[in-house]
């Protein structure tokens, strides 16, 4: 398990001095006395947490022998797409939550009109950030867009967003929530991946076996988030209103074992193989 | 004044007619009893209004030999931004409107949840759009994105946004003003001149008229709505907080002049020329 934690604070650094660079640019083009949007987008991008988003495009790259130089705009992109959603998810009309990770969520200290505005800067600063890479190509970087745009939205995370808000006032059958759940945590975690196979420049096979790891890596990781909150949301759709505590845990162990299936062949996949036993066993 | 009326209602037309395109294959790919979304994003991008934007994009297009077909993409893309902005901006914690166009606004009739959910969605489909084109290289898809990105975001559309809330609770110096507008208003409407010297793979000298032409017909239009809007909100910086209306009409029609001068001398550009003067006219 060190290995796997080295690995993910190591690609974590990475990402957020990207991140932080590129916030740094926006705020340098912004009169002195306005800077509060950018420093309200800084403040939810610096807000910690294990990138695992970013790590996966980092590490899809860096199998299919890319440039880890290459992955880092798609990486950041990805986690700034992240970082808005969770914005936009903490507000009021939300889940209007007051703390996320043991800090005040962005409109608490910023107010909400403001954490609304940072929540579009960040969306919007991802495509920015994708289009000026130096190491991709034209058509890597319309594919990276396109890739990127569809997963995070209406028929992407947006879309599970929604299916969630309906879900709040009608039980969900078991079809529907896991619906929910491929969109509104797993499109994002999938397309992480596959920003990756694009950065390397990879083929469409590796493209499938990032796919496929993803998906399940997915479902797998929110299991064990329901199973880990079990009790604290009774009214809420979970895998536990389908299952009991011991399915559910086979079930994220079965769905682990796909996605290690997916890519343990594939030479130099040890990290990725490692993180997804990682990533479905947490404090379970 | 017939032919530019004529101008505006064919371009409109062709827009919404791409846009209605766009949003029913969202809604084709989401399952029926989840289309709230779509309905939602749809609703207000059918709101109506002049479409002043995708004309720009379509006429400094057709101004440079472009391809309407390849124009249409860009201003579809940046008449989804603009709407996505007037959901956000109609939220209650922004303007708080009931109304926008005589109709109730997205949060009026959908929810805050699901009209923040509609914007965000809208705004991220605007980069989809860009990238489906079949008309576009992968080079002039990649400037576009960067340009739309750009021109919204943080340093952008956003920014004016962020000085427009600052300035309810301060008075705005005269200069702080007018980069306000240049930002919250002037920076989607100069994007949308120059998304259409993209399309039709335009020179540099092309880009740098279509950028004056659009950066003085967008003031133009911000000080001919505060002339307008005149005593309607009196604690609100306007232009007429730092001129008389005589001064202000003065300005406005100094601001058509040199924007129809950055074009006139361009074969083909007697439309441009009767829009720029059509909308610093409107009532006035």
């Amino acid at each position: 398990m060190k290995k796997i934690l080295t690995v993910l604070s190591s690609n974590a650094a990475l990402t957020e001095k990207t991140i932080e660079r590129i916030i740094s640019e926006v705020s340098e083009k912004t009169a002195k006395e306005f800077r509060v949007l950018p420093e309200s987008m800084l403040y939810s991008a610096n807000g910690g947490g294990k990138r695992i988003r970013p790590t996966l495009t980092i590490e899809f790259c860096k199998l299919f022998s890319g440039d880890v130089n290459a992955a880092l705009p798609l990486a950041a992109a990805v986690e700034l797409v992240h970082t808005y959603s969770l914005i936009h998810d903490d507000l009021p009309c939300m889940d209007n939550d007051d703390t996320r990770r043991g800090k005040p969520t962005n409109h608490k200290v910023f107010g909400e009109a403001t954490a609304l505005l940072a929540g579009d800067g960040l969306l919007t600063l991802a495509f920015s950030v994708i289009c000026s890479s130096a190491e991709l190509t034209p058509e890597a970087k319309v594919r990276a867009v396109k890739m990127l745009a569809d997963h995070a939205g209406a028929n992407g995370m947006i879309g599970g967003q929604q299916i969630d808000l309906i879900g709040e006032n009608k039980r969900l059958t078991k079809d529907q929530h896991k619906q929910m759940n491929l969109l509104k945590t797993g499109a994002l975690i999938k397309c992480a991946a596959l920003l990756g196979c694009i950065a390397a420049g990879a083929d469409e096979k590796a493209f499938e076996a990032a796919e496929s790891y993803a998906e399940n890596v997915g479902i797998a990781f929110q299991v064990t988030d329901d199973i880990l909150d079990m009790g604290e949301e009774d009214q809420k759709t979970t895998y536990l209103s389908f299952m009991t505590k011991e399915e559910a845990s086979a079930y994220a162990k079965e769905l682990t074992q796909r996605a290690i299936d997916s890519v343990k062949d594939i030479e130099g996949s040890e990290t990725l193989v490692e993180l997804a036993g990682f990533l479905a066993a947490r404090e379970v």
